[in-house]
């Protein structure tokens, strides 16, 4: 049994990993970490896990040694702890965006907190494509919930080239992807009806998706990207809207992305005809690590669209951690990740 | 392997058995019957269904010999079929209100299909106070979900002597238990605002929760039933507002509740300070086979109000199919009902 | 011109006001409060204003004498302000609870802020009861949203004669009602999917609603009300369940409640066969000044029940302070309070 | 008074247009057509107008002579009356497709119904753009709802030459935009959680964007369309991604955006700092026949993004066919537009 630390467990990733990792055949989560609420129980904030645990949350720096660490801070909580951390657990995965980008890119986007001497590079954890690099990690950073799902459509379409390397993505999202803490943008008279572009330009998941776009296919893009929160808790749906190298129909990019995914257990590729609910859409992905997505062309004018959903609190964070996890522990992949999502939600 | 058919399973309590059926280590699915998907793969009108199975639907006539059906046919479905099934299947689980009630109150709450000569009497199945009727059982009902949450608020209360036996029940729904079947009622833009009473008086529920009460306490209550539509999909919150036969607090209900259902996986009491969400809903239970439940009184008043939350297409439906299936088949109670829940949702 | 001036105008409550003392044809709005947002337009804090007026906010300090000031602050805010307020203001309604209640029963229910000496009484605004109270006040206290229903469909039977005064109210309520401030149970993840029943006994509403009751009809009666939070952002439902004195089918509680209501404007009777919608609904009234209401008769069960549905915001809040205002001023009570609803929303 | 008919008054658009038109000094409605409803009220269908009018919807052939007749008939259904209704009617306003392009362009998209022979051109109504031409106009054709709100973003950019013309267009739309007739894709289990980009390429408005858009500045565009289902009942935001012809920051198109609309009573621009949602949504817009837009521009990539937020049945619909109708009878043109919306919502 692999002994799991939960640093930061009281917040919504924090509540879907304790969720996975207490049900895992191979790992005991030794201690889940909450200010707030240490001495509570796991299921005071975390409702659906009532009866599931009789553990207690303690403090941050009640941490004590333990084989892996899978940090839930917010940005800045895992790079503040380093010292501390890397004494403590010998493999590390973290949330947050601390440690995704490389140090030039991350003042670039981030500005604060570039990584400080001494700090070690970070696998990334895109399972589909850097699976081979997780086995070895000690140190894993996971995407940003939008990157994750727009990498998703846009590296198939990339590396086949088949796509112009100037792509717009509009990418939208539910509520859960702010955190728990209240604020007046996420209290409920004022969210509930929300449709609200609210990072038109400059969102932070842009250098984060052209530099991994580069480093795994060669071909650096430019990616223009918009965030619109809508009128739901979780979920994203992340339509990339591109122009094809030259003209095509569907078969190919249809083929390009199913050769990418074949034998990838989450990621789905919807194909025409083969459902009453064609398009990809982040509802019945709630609480998996699936990402379902479609791709569609308008051959006069070269245009491609491929649309990505997934749940942003699991394929687009604490899902993936755990399939990194796995990866990391030489465990089957989808160990922890057997939910399938319900219909009608 | 028992081998199990779903008899019209491209609802949605279908499709919600189904996801049970196909992960369950017990059971094999042979056949999923619907007129209108025959020939389209499962997860045709299921999407997190996904690439999950292999399986065509096939005509509700192509049902062949298994070991155990289970109808999610709606009302009359089943009753009108029963020659036939009665030779196909040794073992009957029926979802619809055809077989729950003694013919009697059949012909006063629902006036069509009593039950014909020749048909067989059903186990009511109410895991946590019918269990023992189950192992044997061949042919067994799944409660009505309203009335299913209302028996479990108010059994422990009478049996105990701790209520009058006049009572007032508040039922929210979402929108789910009415169906698959489109119509002006459940057409989104005239439901996504719904809160409307649309059953104060008269529900057939009523006799169902008379009937059972009286005959597994032998009290015979009168229930005062209304059913108003809330907005959302899933789940149902009872609220049963009683009187208590003597002054008493909190510690007296709250202990016969917490006897009534020691042991009991499905069924959790919410006691008081254990939780930041402290009153039983039903967001967190969807999906799941749980009911959460609490208990307020006012002593100066002696009021006593019951609150009951679970998911009507789970707990209230296909979740307690399952629950019975396991316990018909002599296999641990919890087999395939392991979902934990969502949240946030 | 009626020189007005609105306390506490940056809430929602304070947001309706504005909405409609800006278009009214016989006052004038001088001043709105607010020392979160002094220096601001009205329409910073909100954007359906947007264009419709130049004014900006000011401290709650800076208030200049006007002819009647409307206050909009939380419990206790126009209390503490009473000396200086009574200075400035020759005529004042006060949405709050703060005077709502004789003294004792507001010790009863509130605890704190029993009201001083030398605080005079305050009217209580029911227009539909309590016209004739109006023209002369100069002090009147707006009821709370859920007694305010309650009230509607309570007092027009006991009045008549035809329910037995112990009655159960099982009141739905929307987030609104919890004003604009962010909190944990309001932030839109854990509040967007809620159906719990947050307070089943103890309410501070029923004290309201029976001592009005009797002040009105002479006759105390039993309230026994739970408050149910459901998915929607305004809106209230109350669903009133009672028993009748006597056997009677629906026509005298139809009669009953239709003479109570003769010639009001803003009360609705739901009357059987009239509608596609034929259930009290807050959806389509929101925004509005209306109520609607229905009746249902159980003549089995001597049972009866009535739903009755209104916008928190506005019947149950400033919708009714405009209205009382239009009295106390002489006015055509329906002057600024012409909005229709919405179909579908 | 002008005497007006609805043809088609029961669905949304038409329950919108009742409400607006009763209210109407200027305007009576003799006739209200429904086959589905005839004999009934008009708040039968259309619970909001309960008690507004005592007028009873007539069958389509039963139409009658009036000065000015609006169709909210669905595609085709006045082409089909048009012999008929030219009889009828002096002036004509059309909310379908029917007459909105030209003959080719609408063979090109809608394949049916070219325009025959003797059907006179319609005027296209684009208040803020074609007001000049309905004083004088016959028969007017009102836009599509997402055409119209990608247009009012779209034009003054490529009017003042800041855009070059090829523009992604990413719409997000709520249910009731489908209209009344329930269907699967909008049964409330199945849409209420929808985000599902329901038409990525070949939308039947990208032709009406471009040919007005052509039109109205003798630049052609290439729009890029697409169009996604969110879990809303009313309203579209429409985000235009384009690309500035040159280096420049936001003061520029604010100053186009501006200049275009200024005198424009129902468009407003969001300017920096002037709202604490600074976000065009159409929540608030809900029953208004406003539209809110931004810009947002990044200097570093030369891209700009205007975000049009609008409510589909109003300013998209119902409320231009209001607003074009007061141009044309040579009143003021916010008659019957008063309702400013709501906050919170």
């Amino acid at each position: 049994m692999t002994r799991v630390a939960v640093l930061g467990a009281a917040g919504y990733t924090g509540g879907e990993l304790l969720r996975m990792l207490l049900a895992h055949p191979g790992v005991e989560v030794v201690q889940a970490t909450s200010d707030q609420f240490a001495g509570k129980r796991l299921d005071y904030p975390h409702p659906n896990l009532r009866g599931m645990s009789s553990l207690r949350f303690v403090p941050h720096d009640a941490l004590e040694p333990c084989d892996l660490l899978v940090s839930c801070m917010p940005q800045g909580g895992l790079i503040n702890r380093w010292a501390r951390v890397r004494e403590l657990a010998g493999r590390v995965i973290d949330l947050s965006a601390d440690f995704r980008l490389a140090p030039a890119a991350h003042e670039r986007w981030y500005k604060k907190h570039p990584r400080p001497a001494g700090v070690p590079g970070f696998v990334y954890a895109l399972p589909e494509w850097t699976a081979s690099e997780l086995p070895e990690a000690r140190y894993v950073a996971v995407p940003g919930c939008m990157a994750h799902a727009s990498l998703l459509g846009i590296l198939p379409l990339v590396r086949a080239g088949l796509v112009k390397p100037e792509l717009v993505v509009d990418a939208k999202t539910g509520s859960s992807g702010g955190g728990a803490t209240p604020d007046r943008a996420s209290h409920h008279p004022e969210r509930a009806s929300a449709l609200r572009c609210y990072k038109p330009v400059g969102h932070r998941h842009t250098g984060e998706i052209e530099n991994v776009v580069e480093r795994l296919t060669g071909t650096r893009p430019s990616v223009h990207f918009s965030a619109t929160a809508i009128p739901s808790v979780r979920g994203i749906l992340a339509t990339v809207h591109g122009f094809t190298t030259r003209p095509l129909d569907e078969a190919e990019p249809l083929r390009a992305i199913a050769m990418a995914y074949r034998e990838k257990p989450f990621v789905r590729l919807i194909r025409p005809n083969t459902s009453a609910s064609p398009f990809p859409e982040p509802g019945p992905l709630q609480g998996t690590n699936y990402c379902d997505l479609s791709v569609d062309v308008d051959p006069e004018r070269n245009r491609i669209v491929v649309n990505v959903a997934l749940d942003n609190l699991m394929k687009g964070a604490a899902g993936t951690a755990v399939h990194a996890m796995n990866l990391m522990l030489g465990r089957s992949e989808t160990e922890g990740l057997g939910f399938r999502g319900l219909h009608p939600i």
